[in-house]
């Protein structure tokens, strides 16, 4: 049942979207910031005055006005709260501490091993955290919280994982509440793809985009929605796999159980295996010779680079992985009717290019839509640290974000 | 940019709020309305009045209560307002005028000729808007407005069809404003399918999923989307696209320009085709003979009929079909993550249980939130007259829905 409005929740909405207003900016004037969100001068100005003295927004400069009288620039103060965002991704961890404006203040990496249990990782994570704080010398109330971005399925709002499909042992994880008694610290977990839309909609692309999917390649194949400026999370916060996207129908098994899933066919260790069996086969190139020596020199990085020069059989493979992402690409605009495709995630390396060009191809030459407004597709900016970024930006969106459902009353739920 | 929250916003967003729980409920007390909308008694009880002043909502009985004094039911005044819904399908026109309730009060149906141009078919809607009007005793004055359903892409808000794949020579019709023209009515253009998740939204299964795909089985394959509450359109209003979603990568022309669609092997013409190769081909069962004296009596609606009584040829075809639908509602599933999964429109006929039964099947056993809470997967009980009862919907959608956005100020859009 969709619950009434009430007049308490108005003030701290408000409040959220005059803050978004500026740090979206990057710099405004109070009419500027009543222009844009439709609240009246005198509202806008009782909030700003609030933001002053909690220290969250801060004058700095002017700019002139046709008015006559020069306007005064808003901006966010960064130095305000920081907040850790951690990607935790079978391929390794990333940490980054980030300021209110978004803004990457010190990062760190390290490996996952083998035998990681995750009290042991959580204890680690705890271990890198104060690192990161004291190097950056950051003291710890300053910091609103982690955020932790992990692979899916993640039940909320426990924070636990459950049975992620690329790390076996790790059933039922409460992995939230392990990090919160490690570092004393909120925690905010959430699916690492969801992580990085909110990365993108905090500090990249997503700022303007009313509509975006977020296809993120790593380890995995993951994605994020932003629907109608709405982060988009599904009922158990988990949409968003477009990695299990039939690519081949009866295709090659998924870890997730399913058949020719986009991610079966695309992520990094498969493109490892259609590149060794080519080369295996007798295909020449520029990998032939260090394949022949040694099979594992020729790596994921390796082959992006070497496609992106031009080696044939190296382009061979990303042009046909680059196709199976077209594919899912054009089914998600057909299903969702997008402004926009964020590319993204560590595994797009020096490939990039390749397949921005190729999915962009397919979304003009055969979504839907196309005759209407066709979709764009972008790289990410902040691509390689999307998720850990975006895993920060998790903590600042719970805090600031304005969401019209704190307008509504907290009265009993659906009958 | 987000817009801020204005005071006034408030009060006919809440009126909303509490009609539509009226709607909903089919009966419900005051006491009922606050605990279910989280509003105080007292706005309760004021909007009560206003509503039943305006003749929306009536008085109707009491049921006794724990605390003593009987509760006077509310319900909607079903009289107080009428839409006719048209659904306008290559295949035929459906006329539903349906009361406050969504009620169906009425149908006619007609014919689509391949003569008809766009003026001609129109003025032929305003005849038979005026006739199911005078046989139904209903005056134009009690009519809120018409809604009409129609194939996409649509063009918003003007409401012109823009290409529709399976109506060649309807390049931009302004179908609205002939409409329009044609019965002096407001008239509300959309998708099909969207249409149909309002229809069930308003008086079917979406009355309490929170996120729900609408499987449109019509002429072609569409589909709508219900998410986080509130209908989801996509930015040129087409979203939900399903039958667009390729089902054989490279596979047979689609007329949407692309390959391999789940439409292009999943529509009537598609299934009475592969059936007349099989049996062509010599395949038995209990259409062959009938096939071999006219293959034009083995039309879809025997297939069906024939496949739900167990003939191999026809059941192993539709089988097929449903195994292609069945993909499609995985991908959908893992890209949205949702409550429910809608199956509904007139080309499910008698096989309806049969797609019913692999789409469950396979979203239990492939989807990748399977071991969280797996999506349920139903029947529409409005199935054959989802899209015509939905278009009356989009009127009382449009006039009485609870709509968050009412809540927000109108100022500059986005920067």
């Amino acid at each position: 049942m969709q619950q009434g409005a009430n007049l308490p929740g108005l003030g701290s909405y408000n409040r959220s979207v005059v803050l978004g207003a500026v740090q979206i900016s990057g710099g405004i004037s109070r009419v500027e910031i009543a222009a844009m969100t439709g609240l009246t001068a005198q509202t806008v100005s009782v909030i700003v005055r609030r933001l002053l003295e909690e220290g969250l927004v801060r004058e700095d400069g002017s700019e002139p006005s046709s008015g006559g009288k020069p306007r005064t620039i808003l901006r966010v103060a960064p130095e305000a709260g920081y907040a850790v965002g951690i990607h935790f991704d079978p391929g390794g961890l990333h940490y980054v501490l980030a300021d209110l404006a978004g803004r990457p203040v010190r990062t760190s990496r390290s490996p996952v091993r083998g035998d990681h249990s995750p009290e042991r990782l959580t204890a680690r994570m705890g271990t890198a955290v104060r690192r990161l704080l004291a190097e950056a010398g950051v003291p710890a109330e300053r910091v609103l919280g982690i955020g932790l971005a992990c692979p899916g399925p993640i039940d909320q709002p426990s924070g636990t994982m459950v049975h992620p499909p690329r790390l076996p042992g790790w059933g039922k994880v409460p992995i939230g509440d392990l990090l919160r008694a490690a570092t004393r610290l909120p925690v905010t977990v959430d699916n690492d793809a969801t992580a990085a839309v909110i990365g993108e909609r905090w500090a990249g692309l997503g700022r303007t985009a009313a509509s975006l999917a977020y296809l993120y390649l790593g380890t995995g194949v993951g994605g994020g929605l932003l629907l109608d400026g709405r982060i988009y999370r599904g009922r158990s916060l988990n949409a968003g796999e477009f990695g299990h996207i039939t690519a081949v129908p009866g295709g090659p098994p998924c870890r997730c159980g399913n058949l020719g899933c986009v991610e079966a066919v695309c992520c990094p260790d498969a493109i490892v295996a259609a590149v060794h069996e080519r080369l295996a086969g007798g295909a020449g190139g520029t990998l032939a010779a260090a394949f022949r020596r040694d099979p594992s020199r020729v790596g994921h990085a390796r082959i992006c680079a070497a496609a992106a020069a031009g080696d044939p059989v190296a382009a061979q493979v990303i042009g046909e992985v680059a196709a199976h992402l077209a594919g899912a690409v054009v089914t998600i605009v057909n299903v969702l009717d997008l402004d926009l495709i964020v590319l993204g995630g560590p595994a797009l390396g020096p490939a990039a290019e390749i397949y921005r060009s190729t999915i962009a191809e397919a979304v003009a030459s055969r979504a839907f839509t196309r005759r209407l407004r066709p979709a764009e597709v972008a790289l990410s900016p902040i691509a390689a640290d999307a998720a850990a970024i975006g895993a920060a930006s998790l903590v600042f969106h719970a805090a600031y974000a304005p969401d019209p459902a704190t307008l509504l009353s907290q009265g009993t739920r659906r009958p």
